[in-house]
């Protein structure tokens, strides 16, 4: 680990580098961008990840009305680059959507997208778009299904408070993270009131809201923000009105219509809520998963005659494990919340059981793995096809994919990996190959699927392929394989399907 | 408690009484019904119960097919009846699906449905239905969450040797009773195989299969055997084959495919697993309730807006908890399996915690009006609207209304009933009162609606009703008052919404 605070901040798009800011000063970047748009509403989208760099890119592109449109981000090794990137004509995500190019190609001709790290800008703002991330930090056991988690607004908060010294009095500050219930009342309006008062301003026109986000990096990126059903509430009427206004002129509304809710406590438990709901469905399976095993069991015809129903349509299919932003953090989040916001002494046990359940997942795939393979992993060639935690996305936030790849490693398997979508796994610090024939051209002890993109499924090439291996153990943790081809796999090697036992 | 054994069943629907019969000697009442229907396939049908009764029914107005259908059940003060019923003209089930009436009258003009309680029957089956009960023993502490129970085989076991002591070498026995995943194969196939060894018969023609009833009492009572997607599997290729066979003559199947399984686990597991993700999902939504009340939010409208997400839609509604002959059994039913028929070491921990969560739901919803309600409830004049477990349905079976009910009765309050469709309340020995209006001049202290009927929803006679009590405690554990209810009612009583905060 480092300790010497880097110059630098690279991108991993291009490669190219960028030597951080002395100062936070962009005041001149600012107003240049601005005087190009006077009467034009300005908007600031705070944070430019995976969500809001985008999120400023559909404002950019706003259906009914202009908008001059600032992302803001910190002049960080992690962030730096990315704003340089917007400035310089490179979108700073890479996605398979084309119309995030086509959208951006748009914004440049207009000149209406710029990016900052100087705070001065929020001056100048109508509306900001609160797209930070708020993390849940796990505890290292916390893998292993303990359960220790904890929540740290402090970052939060100072985002928050960098707004409320440099706003107008009327902001709208609208909330789009995925926060604890109860965030946008308890914690931002009083921060934002707080910083008025200080400022010796009123704060009978700030107006603060909340609506989520649902945004889904890959084939329908922007879709995923512009066509999509928004719920939302403000803090008061007039916050919930304006919120409601701003959303009309950037989502498609008369296909996706706005849910209004009732308070912004209703808005954030919803999205909370949601993943939840998700997150257990998924822990669900585990247990079954097991028991289709022990009972020679196929739970994916199982799981398939039970969707029939529309009643059970949400029935989840097992896996190797749960990965991305949402589904491993927002039950703690809300539980977080119910004890910390609402002083209840009950957490919400099964919510945060379900990811904890889903945390060990990766660690079942491996055990199960021990449990069929034959003697020792200690020096054998492993493939695994697949890293992101997501069919057919390059995402490797939180994916699954390291648990099981960590196990690997541990007992001392060389392992290989592929992943048409991940050239590099950030987390990891790995480069990834794209390809699959090529690496096939290797023999392997294990090949293990990973993650349920196209290129796994339904592919006779790699069937074809993996015929030609030496008898190898093929493990399919995520179901892709069919009937027909594990009998034709079955013929040369040993194959294992997770929740799929021995028929 | 009654110790001298009964000699009389009862019928709760023409109140005429039967004398048991001395012996269970039926053959010539049999073989006189048989004469009638010459080279027609025999179907057997064991148990007269929600199920039996109009599977016998549906078969007797089978689609492509005609079939002499005979039901059995045993000779029991609680069954008896139904077996004179059905031979008399008076059909044992009521339900408000003018179809059963209309298929009822079809089987008596063709006189191709006869019943019977003697097992001799089974020597002229070519196929037995086997719809029995198999009931999950829960102990006295397991409505309070502790989740001791336990599976007692023995009664179906009897059953299926009744079968296989009486049965054709070449019987088809399908089960359609839910049963534990395992219990075709590991239960039902040898007994028979048993008994036919043991009487001197060849095993090598028996076919057994299994194929799950997903049977709605109501207003689509037929439907839901005969336009439904059934899945089905038999213990071999040839069972399979039959079993196919004879759903396709029953079941809509050109509209509601079939769907056949690898093996009967598979199917067995496929209804255990269906329920045990519906009671899950209802468990999931409790400690949801808790917080929204808590945080001041509606989570009716939060779980509206979270189903216009199709892969949400699933998401359940709060209320007073989950009754009925499935929900409340089946994940036992499966987790007893995974230790007792595969000897897994591993429960099927948190399907069984569903179960336990769901059995505590009314003591929640009780201490929610507890906590609520200032003053004690002793000698406190109470109102339940609603005694069956499901919306517009008399049924009562593992109602939770029941356990409400109870605890209201501990606390000294003086309760009345009322259900449009429940007439009398089995369980409790208890008659129901029907007439709304008529209840309503009396007044309460307390007006609790503890079933989802059409009856309490959307009905503004009612609420005028309502507004015309005296101040009292207006308890909708089900949430089917809106907002603008709520509000009129609020001027006058108080009222309070399982899942919904003061707002």
């Amino acid at each position: 680990m480092e300790t010497v605070v880097q110059k630098i901040s690279r991108s991993p798009i291009t490669n190219k580098e960028y030597t951080l800011p002395e100062t936070t000063d962009d005041k001149a970047g600012i107003d240049r961008f601005l005087s190009l748009h006077p009467g034009k509403k300005v908007i600031v989208v705070q944070g430019l990840g995976f969500v809001g760099s985008v999120m400023g890119l559909v404002v950019a592109n706003a259906l009914t009305e202009e908008y001059a449109v600032i992302g803001i981000d910190l002049p960080s090794p992690a962030s730096y680059w990315k704003i340089c990137s917007i400035n310089e004509g490179v979108f700073p995500v890479l996605a398979s959507d084309p119309k995030i190019t086509l959208y951006y190609e748009n914004a440049r001709k207009k000149k209406n997208y710029y990016a900052t790290y100087d705070p001065y800008v929020y001056t100048r703002a109508d509306v900001v778009v609160v797209d930070i991330n708020l993390d849940v930090k796990k505890s290292a056991s916390s893998t292993a299904g303990a359960g220790d988690y904890s929540v740290d607004l402090g970052p939060f908060k100072k985002a928050i408070e960098s707004i409320g010294n440099n706003c107008k009095e009327d902001i709208l500050v609208l909330v789009e993270t995925t926060v604890p219930p109860g965030t946008s009342e308890k914690v931002v309006k009083p921060i934002l009131q707080d910083c008025l008062e200080k400022r010796g301003l009123p704060t009978g026109k700030l107006m603060v809201g909340h609506s989520y986000e649902r945004v889904m990096p890959g084939p329908k990126y922007i879709d995923s923000i512009q066509n999509f059903y928004r719920v939302f509430a403000g803090t008061d009427e007039k916050s919930t009105d304006a919120v409601e206004k701003f959303l009309r002129t950037v989502i498609r509304t008369d296909e996706y219509p706005l849910t209004r809710l009732g308070n912004t406590n209703a808005t954030e438990m919803a999205k909370v809520l949601e993943n939840s709901f998700r997150a257990m469905n998924i822990a669900f399976m585990v247990e079954w998963s097991r028991f289709a095993e022990e009972a020679g069991v196929d739970i994916y015809e199982v799981v398939n005659a039970i969707r029939m129903r529309p009643t059970h349509r949400n029935i989840m299919l097992p896996g190797l494990g749960v990965g991305g932003y949402c589904l491993t953090k927002d039950p703690l989040l809300a539980s977080w919340a119910k004890m910390n916001l609402f002083g209840s002494t009950e957490r919400l046990h099964q919510s945060e059981k379900g990811v904890h359940i889903n945390d060990k997942m990766p660690l079942y795939a491996f055990e199960y793995l021990q449990s069929q393979y034959s003697g020792s992993l200690e020096g054998k060639k492993a493939l695994l096809l697949g890293v992101s935690y997501l069919n057919d996305v390059g995402d490797t936030r939180y994916t699954p994919v390291e648990g099981f790849y960590d196990q690997l490693e541990i007992e001392g398997a060389v392992i290989t990996l592929h992943d048409p979508h991940v050239l590099y796994w950030e987390e990891k610090d790995i480069w990834v190959n794209q390809d699959l024939d090529k690496i096939l051209e290797q023999e392997y002890d294990l090949i293990a699927i990973t993650t349920g993109h196209k290129d796994y499924r339904d592919n006779p090439a790699l069937i074809k392929k993996l015929l030609q291996q030496p008898a190898s153990f093929i493990y399919d943790t995520i179901g892709v394989l069919t009937n027909e081809e594990i009998k034709a796999l079955a013929e040369k090697h040993t194959v294992k399907v997770i929740g799929r036992g021995d028929l």
